[in-house]
C-alpha cells in the first residue's frame, strides 16, 4: 500500500503512540518478571510468558516506530513517503511469537492437569501458527483475489481457537472459585474481542475503507491499542488470575 | 509553539537538566526494583508500580532530550530553531501511562481490602486517564480560546483526584500509626502541590507569562523539577510507607 501524506499532527499521533506502546510493553515486562515472585510457583510460567510476550512487541515496536520514522520525510509542512517502504511485516514477526504465547499463558496460568493442558497447548500453538502464516501471504499479496483467500483460509484457525478457549475449557472453568473464573472470563473475553481487530485490519483496506490519511493514521493507532489490550492488559489480568489462584491455595509469598 | 533563540548557556541549562532527570529517573528504578524484596510481599507492587513510572519518566526525557538537540541548531554562538519541531507531545504519552500508575503506587501501598481499594484504583484511574486525554488537543490547538476550554474540562478530573485522596481516604488514614499517617500526608502533599506545575504550565504561555527563552528555558526545567519531585521523591516516600508498614506488621525481610 502506498504510504499517503500526512499533515504534523498526523505524523506525529502515530509516532508518540508507537512510543508509547513501546514504554508500555517494556514497562509492563518490567512489572510480570519481577511480580511473578508474588504467585505460587505453580503459576509462575503463566506470568513469566506474559513477560516475555510483551518485551517481543515492544521490541517489534521499536523496530515499527524506527521504519514509520524512515518511511517519511518532513517536505514543506507535510510529511511525504521518503520512498523507504514502511515495513509493516514486523507485526508478523512479532505475531508468530507472541499469539501462540499469548494462549500459552492462559493455558499455563490455569494450572491444568497436564494430561489436560498437554494437548491442549499443542493444538492451541499449531492453530496459532497456521493462522498467522496464512495471514502473511494474503497480507503482501499484490490482488485482492488472493488476498481474500488467504483471509479466509486464516479465519479457520482464528475459529478453532475461539471454539477450544469457548466450548472446550467451558467445563474446566466451572470448578474455578468466583474470583478466578471471573477474571478467566476477562481474559478470554480481551482475546475474543481485541483478536478481531486483527482480520478487521486485514480487510479494511483492501474493502477501500481505510484508504488515505485518516485510514492510514487510524490503521496504526488502532493496532497500537489493539496490542495494547491483548499483551499488556491481558497479561496483568493473567497476573491476577494467579494471584487470585494462589491466594486460593493459601500460597504465601516469602 | 515557535522555539525561542537561546545563549549558549540557556540551551546547555535545559539539556543538563533533562541530562540530570534521565540519570535519576532510572537510577531511583533500579533502587525501587531491589528496595522492594525488603518490604513485606502485600507492599511490593506499590514499590514495582514506583520502579516502573521512573523507568517509564526516564524513557520519555531520554526521548525529550533527543527531540531537543534535533530541535535546535548552534549558528553564530546562538542556539536557533533548526525547524524540525520539538516534539512536547512525549510529556502527554508519559502522562497517559504514569499519572495513573501514580495514583496507583498510593492506594496498593496502603494494602487495602479489595472491596476498598478495588472500586478506588477503578476510578483515579478513569478520572486521571481522562484528565489527560483532555488536556491533549488543549496543547496542540492553536488559538488560545480552544486551549481554554480542553483546560478547564481536564481541571474538573483533576480536582476530583484530589476530592478522592482528601475527601474519601481521610477515614482510611485515620486508622493508621503516626509515621505511616505521616508518610502517607507527604506523599498526598507531594501530590496536591507537584501536579499543580502541569495545568499552570500549560496556561501561563496561553497569558503571555511564559514567553521567549527565559519562559521556554523555566518551563523545561520547572517541568522536569516538577517531574523529579513528583516521581522520584514521591516513589521514596512510597517506599518508606512500604517499610514503616512492613515493620508495624511485624515483618522481617529475609
Amino acid at each position: 500500500m502506498d504510504l499517503p501524506t500526512l499533515s504534523i499532527g498526523q505524523f506525529d499521533l502515530v509516532y508518540n503512540f508507537f512510543s508509547l506502546t513501546i514504554a508500555t510493553m517494556f514497562a509492563s515486562g518490567i512489572f510480570f518478571f519481577l511480580g511473578q515472585r508474588l504467585v505460587a510457583p505453580k503459576y509462575r510460567v503463566g506470568v513469566i510468558v506474559s513477560g516475555i510476550v510483551v518485551f517481543v512487541a515492544g521490541y517489534h515496536y521499536y523496530r515499527i516506530w524506527e521504519s514509520w520514522h524512515a518511511a517519511y520525510t518532513l517536505t514543506e509542512g507535510s510529511y511525504v513517503a521518503s520512498g523507504v517502504p514502511f515495513n509493516d511485516a514486523y507485526r508478523y514477526a512479532d505475531w508468530l511469537i507472541t499469539v501462540p504465547l499469548l494462549l500459552i499463558e492462559l493455558i499455563a496460568v490455569l494450572g491444568l492437569a497436564k494430561a489436560i493442558s498437554g494437548p491442549m497447548l499443542r493444538n492451541l500453538s499449531i492453530a496459532s501458527v497456521i493462522m498467522i502464516a496464512l495471514g502473511y501471504p494474503g497480507e503482501v499479496a499484490s490482488d485482492s483475489g488472493t488476498a481474500w483467500i488467504f483471509w479466509f483460509l486464516a479465519m479457520i484457525p482464528f475459529l478453532y481457537i475461539l471454539y477450544v478457549l469457548f466450548a472446550q475449557l467451558k467445563d474446566t472453568i466451572a470448578n474455578e472459585t468466583g474470583e478466578v473464573a471471573t477474571l478467566f472470563k476477562r481474559a478470554r473475553a480481551v482475546i475474543a474481542i481485541s483478536w478481531w481487530v486483527y482480520p478487521l485490519a486485514f480487510v479494511l483496506p483492501i474493502l477501500g475503507v481505510l484508504s488515505g490519511a485518516v485510514g492510514e493514521v487510524g490503521l496504526q493507532v488502532g493496532y497500537s491499542i489493539a496490542d495494547l489490550i491483548a499483551k499488556a492488559f491481558y497479561g496483568v489480568v493473567i497476573f491476577q488470575i494467579a494471584r487470585a489462584k494462589s491466594d486460593a491455595d493459601g500460597y504465601e509469598p516469602a
